[in-house]
C-alpha cells in the first residue's frame, strides 16, 4: 500500500523549514567523555532543586486544584505580578499587567511575535551573528532575514541604516529589528548604552519594530555596569519596543516560563494569538516560578549563578590566552554563558571540528549557521556554561593543539 | 508622543484573529453565584492531586537536576513510551516512538498540525458544529473551513463529498478534513463504526488528510461499545490519518501534556516546527505524566472519571426530560463533558443567554461560534462537567423556565 505524498500537503512554511546545522552538532556534543564547548543550556547545579521541590510541594498541598486546572492564556496573574515587579527593578518604567504575556519560554515568544509580524517575505534584520533559535523561527515564517555586523559593542549603526535603505528601494516590506543587548547569544557581546539609543531613533525614524531578547541580561559579571544595560524597552517612547525574557537561565528551564512586555494593543493580539496556539502554559509551571520569586528564591540565588559562570568565563579566557595561537581572536564577554572565537580568514571551523571531535574529545558549535549571510565559517562558538573548571583548562588546551596542528 | 501605527505591522494571520464570542461568554460564565454549563474544563475533583503531589516530590528528588533541564522537543522518553503503550492498548496497531510527538496540549496539536498543512486559503471541512479551539486555530491561519452536517451517527458523508467536489470545482485548495469521533465538543455526538471506515474511504478516494481529535476517548460511560470507538487512525493505511489527544480530561489540563501520533515523516516535520515554537514542553510536566502513567495511577483513575460525569450526564438528561418544554431536542452522549441542546427554529440562543443570566444565573454557551457556516443560532451547549448533580437539576429548572417563558 503506498504512503501518502506528503509534500503535496505542505504549508509554504513548512516546505522551508529544516533542521538547523546546530542541532546536529548538539547531538555529537553531549556524546559522554566529550568535553562540550557546544551545548548552549543553563548548568544544572545552579538550579535550586530543593527550593523548588519545596514550593512545588506546597503549593500543590495548599491549591493543588487550581494548580493543576486551565488557567489565563496571558498567564498566572502572581507570575504576571512578579513580572511587572522584575522589569520595574530593571529600568522599565510605567509598567502594568496590561503590557505583559508569559510565554513557554522565551522562544514561544519570539515564535507568537514572528506570526503577528511577519508574512512570508517581509524583512527583519539580525545582528552577525545571532541566535539559532530566532533565525529558525523567522524563516520558519518565511521571513526575508538580513544581517548587519556587530562591533564590540553591538550593532553597527550605520550599517544598519544602509540595509533598511536599501531593503526599502528594492520594495521589500522592513519591519522589525531583532538584538540581543546583552551578552549576546552567540559573541557574547554587549551592546553600549549610546548604541541602545541610536538604535531607538533609527527605529523611529525608519518606522521599524524593535524586539528585544533578552534572556541572559541577570546574568552579568560585573554590577557596576548596571546602567550600561538599561533595556532599550526603557527608552522605548512610542511602543515600537517588544521586550522578551525569560526565567530559563536564572531559575530553569525544564519549567517553561517567559514573558513578553508589549504595547497592550499587541498583548491583546498575542492573547489571541497564544489562545489557539496552546490554550495556556503549564500551570503547575508558572506558580512554581510565582511563588520562587514570591519567596525570594530567585532573587537570593541570582548572585551564586553570577558567580558560577564569571568563573568559568574567566577560566576560559585564561586558557585561551595560555593555549591558543596568536592569530586566534576572542570576545570578553560581561555576562552570559558564550563566548565567540574567530580563526583567521582562511580556516574552516567545520572541517576544524571534525579534528575537535576525533583526535580531542571537544566539540563547539561553528558559527556558519549563526550568520544569515553565509558568513561565519572561520568563527565558532564556545559555551563555558557545561564543563567544570578543569574540565574548561584541558578542553582549551586540547583544541589549542588540533588548532595548532592546522595553523599557527 | 504618538504610539506607533500597529495595523501596519500585523501580518496576515494576525489580521484575521480575534476574541472568539465564547471567550467573552467564559467569563460570564465564572462569575460567581451562577450555575455553570458554560464552563468547559474538566472538573478539578476529579484531578488526582495526592498522588500528583507524591509524583512530583519523589522525582524532584530523585531526578531534579534533569526534570529541570530542557529536554526534546519531541517529548521525554518515558512519556513517549506511555503514549506509544497506551494508543496500542486503544487498536492503534504498529505504533512506534517514531510516530509520537509531545506537545503541550491536544490545542498545540491543532496549532502545529495546521502550520504544517495551512497555507491560506486552504480548506479544512469540520463538522457542524465544531470545536472552537480548533476553529480558531485554523482561522488564524487564514484557513478556509467549509462546515459538513451531522447526523445522529457523526459527519454526513453524502454531505463531505459533495462539499468536497464542490471545492475542487471551485478551484480551492481542500487539504484536511477535521473530526472529533469521540463524544464530540460541543455536541456530545459519537461517530459510529461505519461511519469512520467510511469516512476514511473518502479521504482517500478524495486524497486528503483526516485530522481525528480525540481528547475524550476514554470518557465513555459504557465500556461495552469499545470497538464502536476505535479510532479512524486503527484503520489508516496509508499515513494518511494524524490522530491527537490528551491528558487533560484524564489526569489534569494544568500540567500541558497531549500528543500527536502521525506518519514519521510528519513527526519529523512536527520535530523541527516544534522546535522554533518553544524548543521543549515543560519537563516536569512530562515526566509528571510519564510517571503517573507508569505507576497506573491514570488507568485506576479512569473508572472514576468514567463514573463522574456519567452521573452527572444522567442527572441532565434527567432534567432535561421532566422540565424542558416539548419543542426543545437534545443529544444523548455516550460520554465526555458536553450535550446539545436544539431549540425551536425561530428562538435565539444569544437573545435568550441575557434572559438565563439576569433572571436564573445560570449560563451555558451559544451555539453559534461552533458553526462555521452562520448557523447555530438556535442551539447551545451544556457542559455537566463543572457543577454539582443538585445544582444541575436546579440549573435545568431554571434555565428550563425561562425557555418556557418566552416559548413553549
Amino acid at each position: 500500500m503506498p504512503l501518502i505524498d506528503l509534500d503535496r500537503f505542505l504549508s509554504g512554511d513548512a516546505r522551508v523549514m529544516q533542521y538547523s546545522a546546530i542541532r546536529q552538532m548538539a547531538k555529537i556534543a553531549s556524546q559522554s567523555g566529550m568535553i562540550s564547548f557546544a551545548a548552549g543550556a543553563p548548568n544544572a547545579e545552579t538550579f535550586p532543586v530543593q527550593e523548588i521541590a519545596e514550593v512545588a510541594s506546597s503549593l500543590l498541598a495548599k491549591d493543588g486544584k487550581t494548580a493543576l486546572q486551565y488557567g489565563l492564556t496571558l498567564g498566572f496573574a502572581g507570575l504576571v505580578e512578579a513580572v511587572v515587579e522584575f522589569s520595574t527593578q530593571k529600568g522599565i518604567r510605567d509598567l502594568g499587567r496590561e503590557q505583559v504575556a508569559i510565554c513557554s519560554g522565551s522562544q514561544q515568544a519570539l515564535d507568537l511575535i514572528g506570526r503577528l509580524m511577519i508574512d512570508p517575505g517581509d524583512v527583519v534584520f539580525v545582528e552577525l551573528p545571532s541566535y539559532i533559535g530566532a533565525i529558525s523561527a523567522f524563516r520558519n515564517l518565511q521571513a526575508r532575514l538580513i544581517g548587519v555586523g556587530q562591533g564590540e559593542d553591538g550593532i553597527e549603526i550605520d550599517d544598519l541604516i544602509k540595509a533598511i535603505e536599501g531593503t526599502r528601494r528594492s520594495g521589500m516590506r522592513a519591519k522589525m529589528i531583532y538584538v540581543i543587548p546583552n551578552f549576546q547569544n552567540p559573541s557574547g557581546v554587549t551592546q553600549s548604552l549610546a548604541k541602545r539609543q541610536q538604535l531607538l531613533d533609527v527605529a523611529e525614524k525608519h518606522d521599524l519594530l524593535i524586539l528585544e531578547d533578552d534572556p541572559y541580561g541577570e546574568v552579568y559579571f560585573n554590577k557596576a555596569l548596571a546602567e550600561k544595560r538599561l533595556p532599550l524597552k526603557s527608552f522605548d517612547r512610542e511602543g515600537r519596543v517588544i521586550y522578551t525574557s525569560t526565567f530559563s537561565k536564572i531559575l530553569a528551564p525544564g519549567l517553561r516560563a517567559g514573558w513578553i512586555l508589549a504595547a497592550p494593543r499587541i498583548v491583546q493580539k498575542l492573547d489571541i494569538a497564544k489562545q489557539s496556539t496552546d490554550l495556556c502554559g503549564s500551570m503547575l509551571d508558572q506558580r512554581i516560578v510565582a511563588e520562587c520569586w514570591k519567596r525570594g528564591v530567585i532573587q537570593t540565588h541570582l548572585p551564586e549563578i553570577r558567580e558560577f559562570y564569571h568563573s568559568r568565563c574567566q577560566v576560559m579566557l585564561e586558557s585561551l590566552r595560555k593555549f591558543m595561537p596568536n592569530s586566534v581572536r576572542w570576545t570578553e564577554p560581561e555576562g552570559g554563558l558564550f563566548l565567540w572565537v574567530t580563526l583567521p580568514q582562511n580556516q574552516n571551523s567545520e572541517q576544524l571540528l571534525d579534528s575537535c571531535l576525533k583526535q580531542a574529545s571537544v566539540s563547539y558549535v561553528i558559527g556558519q549557521p549563526f550568520h544569515v549571510n553565509g558568513e561565519g565559517s572561520n568563527c565558532l562558538r564556545l559555551a563555558f556554561s557545561k564543563e567544570s573548571e578543569d574540565n574548561i583548562r584541558v578542553g582549551i588546551e586540547r583544541l589549542a593543539k588540533v588548532f595548532k596542528s592546522h595553523f599557527e
